[in-house]
């Protein structure tokens, strides 16, 4: 599938993960054919909008009455390099690292947990879904010998500047940050923030109009 | 200030947080006024989008060179309804739940985690953050008794039904769901679903980017 030159914006890239898990949910329950209308509902974006979103990438061919789920599903999963076997390490095994560590919905997706680095002499050594917790020490020799596409900061604040400062040094292109700091890190370098309290905000705000 | 009658698009809403998060930036560092193109650039939307947002509020009436910070700052958080006192509980103290339990920006925007329930003998009586984790068995009664805005659910996907059931049944009218199966509640119940993997898959889109 040809992507349109046009450079995707980055709302359209947000709802592309969006767009996979639920054409997945579709899939597991045995539906073949949907709609731009009934994906519209779900997506809570409107038909033509999915319809603009998928023309960036070529426009997926809807036909009579629907599109071919598992045709739409696997050509997202290639746009989204799903197939790519991703690697993935986890710095920081406090509880979020730990329950990361043990996210199903990871390695479903194609990425491939390889290392997980701890500072703490009480950590190190243990287990965690079958990967040892080595000393971060050993960050720098681990990157030099192993590819590591993405790396997963779930350190404490005042450390995550210098863990991306490393991670990046040491040729990883992707960080997944869930600390409150903002990175600033080169341009060729791709960075997801997971800020956990948003939705909560989301869900205040909700709960405070409902009330009127 | 007066909120305009029209609805809020959900897309709007969804930002509010992260316009209170990097103000609440530049106030920490002493800065006091800033312009809808100072705020674009961070956001990553256009200057007339955010007048556009700001817009369904009454505008907040940028001046001269900019918005003043303060000001903006403390009528977004009275939009999100921060200052209400929101209560919330969390179900399921595994790692997740651990980790959410002891997230600090949740109590620094105003959430305060009242209480805490999970099944496990291991973990019930034991204290995360100074709360007792309670049996699940006693959520019905404590229902009645406390009034809980908002349930946190971290519990194992095929619990989530039940709990979010048994939640909307004694009355908790907002819910954060970090499962990955969507929850089927009535329409004034508002939901929010935290899908960790989809920040990776977005990582992954923009690795396959930069490689071509």
């Amino acid at each position: 599938m040809p992507e349109n030159s046009k450079k995707v914006p980055e709302v359209v890239i947000n709802r592309l993960p969006r767009y996979y898990r639920y054409l997945g949910d579709l899939l597991s329950q045995g539906i073949t054919k949907v709609s731009s209308t009934e994906l519209s509902k779900k997506m809570g974006v409107t038909a033509s909008q999915i319809r603009q979103d998928f023309n960036f990438f070529g426009g997926f061919g809807q036909q009579g009455y629907g599109y071919n789920i598992e045709y739409l599903y696997s050509e997202i999963a290639k746009i989204l390099g799903l197939n790519d076997g991703n690697t993935m390490i986890i710095v920081g095994a406090g509880n979020l690292g730990h329950a990361l560590a043990n996210h199903a919905g990871f390695e479903k997706r194609g990425f491939k947990l390889v290392a997980i680095f701890d500072n703490s002499k009480d950590i190190i050594g243990k287990e965690i879904n079958h990967i040892k917790v080595r000393d971060i020490s050993e960050l720098e020799d681990y990157l030099l010998n192993n590819r590591v596409d993405i790396g997963v900061l779930t350190v404490p604040n005042k450390a995550v500047h210098n863990i991306a400062y490393r991670l990046v040094e040491g040729g990883v292109k992707a960080i997944l940050n869930f600390s409150y700091s903002e990175l600033n890190l080169p341009d060729d370098i791709s960075v997801e923030n997971v800020h956990l309290s948003d939705p909560l905000m989301t869900l205040s705000y909700k709960l405070k109009r409902s009330k009127i």
